[in-house]
């Protein structure tokens, strides 16, 4: 069929483009179909509610230095929505609030947006909602729009991060906390609502922090978006826009254990005739491996401090250990190792072309397997990355009824006052009606690691839990999957009909093995 | 998310494995309700009818030479399936017919073997179906199976090839008729109905001229498959699996003239502030450029009968022209031309990674761009593949009814006693019970073409017609389109609800404009 070519598709890219609406746009039957389709909230949402704190918090690691870089926002409880006989969040308030997508695109952003934006209209008429355009950047430079129910309406459960398009920066210097300080200031801002992954929710919470120094009335809340399923704790259960990421468990394995691994299965497989077969491999699985974690560290030291010199007296600088991996490396994954770095200066993990990298191994591997005469077959690898089909679709129903409590909830949190918290809906495996709502604090899921070459405070991504169920589950599997044929199609994501209310495995076997 | 690994992910790749069934396998809920699926049926074929003829065909070109290379098959009236008052298909005559899948996958090949087997169990009770299994080499091998109601029935309505799996061996040589004849003297086989693209379909013909040749009773029916729309005519208004596939006319263009109008949207786009797009590119975009197609013609010359020396000395065969142009290409572009050919010693064009090398191509004209000022932005080209989502995805209902009238329809022309017929269902825009069922002589879509330098009979691929009702309209959408931001997404294949009957706007056009 037709191969593409995107130019600039990240979302960081858009961030200059005028946003000029969607009315003059065509749909399509299913987009107008998916705009006027009904959204359930959660009862505890569709009620008079009031807000319970709960007992105050800590942090994910090295609480200390979490406690001194926000002295304000450590400590503070979570937050919980509970019925109320009366509308307890200050009804008649009437509002100024920001809201703004931070980073890669993610299904149900726009349904964040149309929840807050309901919440003001139905709990707190008369306010104002700003949206902050293309990313962090919007707050930076005070570009926003005054976001109305006609602009909103076609963007309802729809895909894309285009209704304010987002962007990659972030607000880090105290230069930028000063622009943001002016906007909020400029626009009376009551509060801000941040939509984005651990580094946006990081930055959040730094911005939280700043307000409340300052003594600014602006609150700020955020809103777990990623992709990945690495942004959650005990009241966060998933980030909307996760798709089942099974992270393969690669603890203390070399590149080359990984390698022998995936041959195995090959040959085992040749062996039932099975000459075929599909191998799933998460995105940055190098950057699991130790001695490539090592490399990657040592990399990321050299490259903030030092220049890198075309005749490679850089490489001097690495451990021997960490120099012979580089040079064991493909020459194609070592330029991409060397390529530009993400805005935290970190590698950009989903450029190296893991995928291609092992296939260049496996061949190898299976060439001397041949000669040894244990491998019979020919093997033809093909590679195929899933970046960006499961970002930029429409949600789910699941993911735009997620999104829509999100937003809605977010709105509650800023009404009654709340800051430095990120919006947590939970009990998701249980009817829509029975969701939880309420607030965690950012702080209590952070720790403090080291970036260009320094420490500084992030949000521990959530990784797969050796013990948890769903990882038990498919651990179980493993050997069954690997040597037989069991394939099962979920088919596309079907909005009316079979399996359009399914929630993800993966949220099943974790909430199932909680219950 | 996740990249993916495949290996020898091609349906060549898979005909020698064994074939189980899908009895013990688990089902999503989409595939489970998509097995009950109830498919309708066009009238003609669900009351009795009578096979009509119509005049004597011709070929699409050269017929004096196709009538010599099919002497009994040339000329023979297309069929048409017209209703009638009694069944006068011989209806108490019992059938041994073989059906084999050929080459890669397309959505609703399943379909077709449902639909012809359905044919016989209704209307020549008693009849066998084998399923010859791996492709053409299981007709050579005798490799089958007998398929019954339970086999097949979780296939119904499913994506994939793995019932019976396929395979892209040919019947060509003396050897390899004379297997396939005793293939079809062991089985008795009444008839085989061959699924597959322009080639198979081609080699269908040639199976069908043998056995005709050689008076032995097993007729062949073609039936259309491909997922690039350029297996059609009057009576096969498109292939079953077909997904819109505008192919751009880049007839008499150089290879600098395309990266050339690239370049210039992109130098537009940027001015108006987007820094952004998406370009579709047809696969095989190389191969119909005027001056790529000279080289490869030569370099198939050339590779079909010299040896290619390390030392680059076979160059010297290539014209003044040719090896300006081969020496321009990225050395990425100059392997991937030399790569191993298909079995018809063709370059693979899914292979040349064409959307790479027009990126690469864009980003140095745009560099030279830049320094003479005329444009400012920075180009990032993402390169993406869709080759294999369409192939193997579940059939819409479109294709899921397409598919089974045309295996049905199979049925009645092999049971009429028909043979070197394309199976073809028209009238598509219409309700399915209003489309007509019948079949076309293959030699009236035949050519010669010159391949392993040789002269070949070969179907003429469908090109897009460039005076034709789609082409017009897309062309005058290109400016606006190329500058403005018009996106509009489909969504998901959906089987039930909005869009789920939706037949698909090329035919839309095409049979709008005809009628």
């Amino acid at each position: 069929m037709s191969p593409s070519l995107v130019y600039n598709g990240d979302v960081a890219a858009v961030k200059s483009s005028p946003v000029s609406g969607r009315f003059a746009a065509v749909y399509s039957e299913v987009q107008t179909n998916r705009i006027d389709h009904a959204l359930p909230l959660p009862s505890v949402l569709r009620n008079p509610f009031k807000i319970v704190d709960g007992p105050p918090s800590s942090a994910a690691g090295n609480p200390d230095e979490i406690a001194k870089l926000f002295p304000n926002m450590f400590g503070q409880p979570s937050a919980m929505l509970v019925p109320n006989g009366v509308d307890s969040v200050g009804s008649d308030q009437k509002l100024k609030i920001g809201v703004v997508l931070s980073g890669g695109q993610a299904p149900g952003g726009h349904n964040v947006i149309s929840g807050i934006f309901d919440y003001l209209q139905e709990r707190a008429k008369g306010s104002i909602l700003y949206g902050f355009r293309g990313g962090p950047a919007g707050i930076m430079k005070g570009k926003y729009i005054e976001l109305s129910a006609d602009y909103i309406y076609p963007y309802r459960n729809q895909g894309g991060f285009d209704m304010i398009c987002s962007g990659r920066d972030k607000i880090e210097t105290p230069e930028q906390f000063k622009q943001a300080e002016e906007t909020a200031a400029k626009l009376d801002l009551d509060g801000l609502l941040v939509i984005g992954g651990d580094d946006s929710n990081t930055n959040a919470c730094l911005l939280a922090e700043n307000f409340r120094c300052k003594n600014l009335k602006t609150r700020v809340i955020g809103c777990p978006k990623t992709i990945d399923g690495d942004l959650k704790c005990k009241e966060v259960p998933t980030s909307f826009g996760f798709d089942t990421a099974c992270k393969v468990a690669a603890k203390k394995l070399t590149l080359k254990n990984v390698t022998d691994y995936m041959v195995d299965v090959i040959c085992k497989r040749a062996e039932l005739g099975y000459n075929y077969g599909v191998i799933l491999i998460p995105e940055g699985l190098i950057d699991f491996i130790p001695e490539v974690q090592q490399l990657i560290a040592e990399l990321n030291e050299i490259l903030a401090h030092d220049i890198v010199d075309e005749d490679g007296l850089w490489k001097k600088k690495l451990t021997d250990q960490s120099l012979k991996l580089f040079d064991f490396l493909p020459q194609a994954i070592q330029e991409q190792l060397m390529l530009e770095r993400d805005p935290h200066g970190n590698v950009q993990v989903a450029k190296i072309e893991t995928e291609k990298m092992l296939i260049q191994m496996v061949e190898t591997e299976l060439e001397e397997r041949k000669q040894e005469g244990s491998y019979k077959a020919d093997f033809k690898g093909q590679s195929h990355f899933f970046g960006y089909e499961g970002r930029c679709g429409l949600p789910t129903n699941f993911d735009a009824s997620y999104c829509y409590a999100l937003g809605y909830g977010a709105g509650a949190l800023l009404h009654s006052g709340k800051t430095g918290l990120i919006s947590s809906v939970g009990n998701l495996c249980a009817p829509v009606e029975e969701w939880t709502v309420g607030g965690t604090a950012l702080t209590s899921m952070m720790d403090v690691e080291r970036r260009h070459g320094k420490f500084k405070p992030v949000i521990k991504k959530a990784m797969v839990e050796l013990d948890g169920a769903p990882y038990k589950k498919y651990a179980s599997m493993r050997e069954e999957w690997a040597l037989k044929n069991c394939y099962i199609s979920p088919g596309p994501i079907q909005f009316v009909g079979p399996s359009s209310n399914a929630v993800n495995h993966t949220l099943l076997l974790e909430l199932g093995a909680q219950a």
